[in-house]
């Protein structure tokens, strides 16, 4: 599903901090919360340059600490799966099954690539997108990228993170050398994909087992 | 593209033996072209019970010497390739293309999946569809089989061939775990789409490079 919970001009609610505290993954070695935590990984990694993050090669605005990155296995912890339960029916995952389904994901290379924004004050995941490639016969051996479940936080909504979501998506799909991106969403998100650069075409027919 | 060029109401044209027997890969070793070549393939594989074809443990009506199978190497001579350029543009593929391609696909095992259906007469392919099986951590870590490039020649229209291709590669998506089948087609196909036990969904976006 293209990404029946974007919704872009709802409005941001504050973070809870104490939930966050509470997941022992997001507690610094002093015993404190970890805060502005994206911005100490990027700063870890070395790769932020004039204040923009850079990743895969591209630049992505880093200003306000929201950054797009790939999917982590740590993200588990930082509520991945729950924000996914925003889109579709989603049970918990254990540790086991997210880390054995992101080993495959992974195995992918770049013809399967999930992204995430971290909150950079309550280190939870607030937005994610996915984008696989099919390897097509047709013209000449083509490639077309297919987004897949964006969604963005409720609390998070209303900063553009889907926009940013989607433009990564579209430029791994560009850098991966596919000659389109598709992608399925409601009647409603039409407007919201237009502003992203994408065209209506056709229509999407489903079959459930 | 799901079928752009899957249209079931033309009626069926005369095969030109003259053009197949002017493929060095169709030529039985007596020099002759080689009639029924599908029934030929199925009898040495062993794989024909009572009149009916076994493949992938699925059984398909082979009354009419019509049967669907996975796409092979030898069929980038009978036609393949240039069945696709009925459903977009495509060019002509060297061996070594489709090859290098086809190993690619090949190796995403069950993951991804191309079915023919060759003309028991001509030898050429006259129908085929693929399908590609996305991993998901929505719903349990759930799958979703993806249908492509759904196509049946000008000259095979009206044999319910498109039906067949549509059948089986819902049964794949079954067979491998996944909780639904998606496509995307023309208004137009709707109907059709129906008829397989497809319902409409949402609508498909589509950015172009």
């Amino acid at each position: 599903m293209g990404s029946e919970a974007l919704l872009t001009n709802a409005i941001p609610k504050p973070q809870n901090i104490e939930n966050v505290a509470a997941d022992s993954s997001q507690i610094s070695e002093n015993g404190q919360p970890i805060q502005n935590c994206i911005m100490h990984q990027l700063i870890d990694q070395g790769n932020i340059q004039n204040g923009h993050h850079i990743e895969n090669g591209s630049l992505h605005e880093n200003a306000d600490g929201f950054s797009v990155r790939r999917l982590q296995l740590s993200d588990h912890k930082k509520g991945f799966v729950e924000l996914l339960g925003q889109l579709s029916p989603t049970r918990p995952l254990s540790q086991e099954e997210f880390q054995e389904r992101f080993a495959e994901l992974v195995s992918m290379g770049p013809d399967h690539h999930i992204c995430v924004i971290e909150d950079p004050v309550s280190c939870r995941v607030v937005a994610t997108g996915s984008i696989f490639i099919e390897r097509k016969f047709i013209r000449g051996c083509s490639k077309v990228g297919h987004i897949e479940d964006v969604v963005v936080d409720k609390g998070a909504r209303g900063l553009r993170l889907g926009h940013r979501v989607v433009k990564h998506l579209v430029d791994h799909a560009k850098a991966t050398g596919c000659y389109k991106v598709v992608l399925y969403c409601k009647p409603e998100l039409r407007e919201f994909y237009q502003k992203c650069g994408f065209m209506e075409k056709n229509v999407q027919m489903a079959f459930y087992f």
